[in-house]
């Protein structure tokens, strides 16, 4: 059985206690005996996926999470999936934070990834200048480069903050292990999602004496 | 005497009480015995400015501020010109935070604006869905549009909280005024970059008994 997660830029696969990501347009041949289990927020990744492995199952129908919050994204259901404690903060080409709490969902919010927010000063050419990513976050800047990383960076630190207070933060994603360091109560765990999936798969369908 | 401040969408002018905006590509023709003093952060619209009206006069060499910040646009020095306690937040195409003490520039960040973040998520077709400006900031978002209006508004907000402190806010540019209703000790004022050119032309050239 081969998890995978289709992101907006990369399919992201777990096999064996082993994590990594393919490019939609370049993926490695796979063992045709396995099934691969997916969920997708991205339709033209999951065509791709579906024409390079002839056996594929799409774990969304099986899905579900206690929440009011409507057109939760399935990739965020399934990392909170994974704890029923805590904040989530998933920082890929998008970050996403979601709260849950005594394994409810209370709500959750959406800012562009570090990357994108950057790219928002690419129209102003003295302020496309890189971003320094160990810009002091406790003092303030006294140049544009780090006048810009503070401005990239000290939102996010403070969004986390205030959206976190005493709970634990669970990061995952591309940026997450970078972002994790910014706060002792927090772990970073790129399983977060497979992790969930998993939880799903044994509830729901193992469990049931389903075989894939 | 008709003063201008040059940014990187459009040019600023102020005429006897008046403000207003023009497109670099469609300058409106002024009173000719009228001197146009202006401060510049964009090249190619000061050129415009240039062709389009015969006696114009760069105020930038007589501007100054007590700082250690290397860098600091043309504009953010004349808006520091109009106080000498507060925070002043000009929120454009790029949003500046700078905080001034006694007549001391302590330092500053650079954001990008709010229709700039939300450009972050174009590349994302499902969180492409616009901006919800009056999303409540103090609950937590229960579906995506106010996901990612939070996500956009909410870190501006607590950053300037962070920044300001005690301090008086003083909101300026085409999104302050809108920013500024978020917090109790904030004025918008349209005025702030003209009146701190305006204390520099008083300071340094019309008590000299320069004509201009």
């Amino acid at each position: 059985m081969i998890l995978c997660d289709i992101g907006n830029t990369f399919l992201h696969f777990y096999y064996r206690g082993r994590v990594w990501k393919e490019k939609r347009n370049n993926l490695s041949q796979k063992d045709s005996s396995e099934v691969v289990i997916y969920i997708s927020v991205n339709q033209e990744s999951t065509r791709s996926l579906l024409l390079s492995h002839p056996y594929c199952f799409d774990l969304t129908p099986y899905m579900n999470l206690d929440t009011n919050y409507k057109g939760l994204g399935i990739d965020r259901i399934a990392a909170c999936n994974a704890i029923s404690d805590g904040v989530i903060i998933d920082a890929g080409s998008a970050i996403t934070l979601d709260i849950m709490h005594d394994g409810l969902h209370l709500g959750g919010c959406i800012l562009p990834g570090i990357a994108q927010i950057q790219k928002g000063f690419k129209s102003i050419s003295v302020l496309d200048c890189g971003i320094n990513l160990s810009v002091p976050l406790d003092t303030l800047p006294q140049n544009t480069k780090d006048a810009v990383s503070y401005g990239i960076l000290k939102p996010i630190i403070l969004l986390i903050e205030n959206f976190s207070k005493n709970k634990k933060i669970y990061f995952t994603g591309g940026d997450g292990k970078f972002l994790s360091r910014f706060f002792e109560n927090a772990i970073y765990d790129d399983l977060l999602i497979f992790k969930g999936m998993q939880n799903i798969i044994t509830a729901k369908i193992t469990s049931k004496g389903i075989y894939l």
